[in-house]
């Protein structure tokens, strides 16, 4: 049995290929993106977007998730800056600016303004639409797996913090703190996630890259502990007698 | 059967000990270390060293073998300085003068001078000696695994490096260039590093080290073409009559 997508989006295939293109070009003129949220970050949250609206077939306005995908870290600061907390809001601000002077339906201004102030954890703004509900999901989904991965080891050197406790990597006898410790960061916040997701699509994905990082720590630890190593094997002599 | 180390250091364990704590003093005082040569990193090339000697049963000087692990970084410069190539050198030297202050056996000080020299790949100095050649593997050892993997995104990130190219993230059609993507570091360096490696311990630590490289690009490769994820399986309804 053959599978295909059947579901056509909402909005002609042109005009969505139009969009992708202005919007390239608004990241390029307003780009101060660190390694993490840089433009192939936009691309791959657009292509989750699609993929969780796809699998779990709902009523998304393509074009808005397209250019809220997009434009979603507009403005951004560091994990550790005191704006953080309104950065969201301020890249829907922007968001918006943008889209209007070029032109962009005015009806769906406010999809994208919702689903972009809503995105991320620190606004703390409910995603109440299919179109912020399915953006915060592929966002989520780039701070976990290998991506995710490189992410957090970039993100917390940008700002100091070493990359684990090496008297307590896993913080089984002191209190967790990701901006000391990277690998703090598993625990604070990306072992939540799946549970978090606000998608059946999302959430699948989710555990699946969680899967990765589980790993990667276990890999870690072995080699913090020497464990990935055969004990040394020499034989005491006087034991063969 | 039992098995048990038979190899005892050729120095007394308090002697070991003591000047483990001397190095930590002298660490702790001469501390600008990024966070991928941290105290820890020099802790973990330590015990390297010692798994490596006792599984080569190899005949090195412990207290200089001890010396030159803990202190091969104190003069450290970024990935991309032009003082990078020297630095091992200028390492050397201060390491020297730092043990002659505090009463080190002046007999050991040209072996640990020869291990920190000739422990780093910019320098092209051969490592002639038990020391220097285990230096040198255990010191490439820690940019492999788990640990070289959170060090190398965050090494990259700190000279600006993108965590890799979006457009062709393995070079297939580029020249590699780690200064500019991380992931490019993984081809130009790191998968090479078995081959070069002194000690057959080193060799086969670094071989099962290169594995979870390796693992880790095939999830991140299969994450970046969705390929992680199970296809779209909408059926077209007019295939199923």
């Amino acid at each position: 049995m053959k599978l295909m997508m059947t579901k056509i989006p909402d909005e002609p295939r042109y005009n969505l290929k139009k969009w992708i293109g202005v919007c390239e070009i608004i990241l390029a003129e307003n780009g101060s993106a660190d390694a993490s949220h840089d433009i192939s970050h936009c691309r791959r949250v657009w292509r989750l977007c699609q993929t969780i609206a796809d699998r779990d077939n709902l009523d998304a306005d393509r074009l808005a998730l397209l250019t809220a995908a997009y434009l979603h870290d507009i403005r951004n600061y560091p994990k550790n800056s005191a704006l953080r907390r309104s950065a969201s809001v301020q890249s829907a601000d922007e968001a918006v600016n943008l889209l209007t002077t070029r032109g962009f339906p005015i009806s769906k201004l406010p999809v994208v303004h919702h689903a972009i102030s809503a995105h991320s954890f620190s606004a703390q703004i409910t995603a109440t639409s299919a179109e912020a509900r399915i953006l915060q999901d592929a966002d989520r989904i780039e701070a976990l797996g290998a991506i995710g991965l490189a992410r957090v080891f970039s993100v917390g050197s940008s700002f100091g913090a070493a990359l684990f406790d090496p008297e307590d990597p896993l913080a089984r006898n002191r209190a967790l703190d990701d901006k000391k410790f990277s690998l703090d960061h598993f625990q604070t916040k990306l072992f939540q996630l799946p549970s978090k997701m606000n998608t059946e699509a999302g959430k699948e994905i989710a555990e699946r890259r969680v899967l990765i990082l589980k790993s990667y720590v276990a890999s870690l630890m072995a080699e913090l502990n020497l464990t990935d190593e055969p004990a040394v094997d020499f034989v005491d002599p006087e034991l063969l007698h």
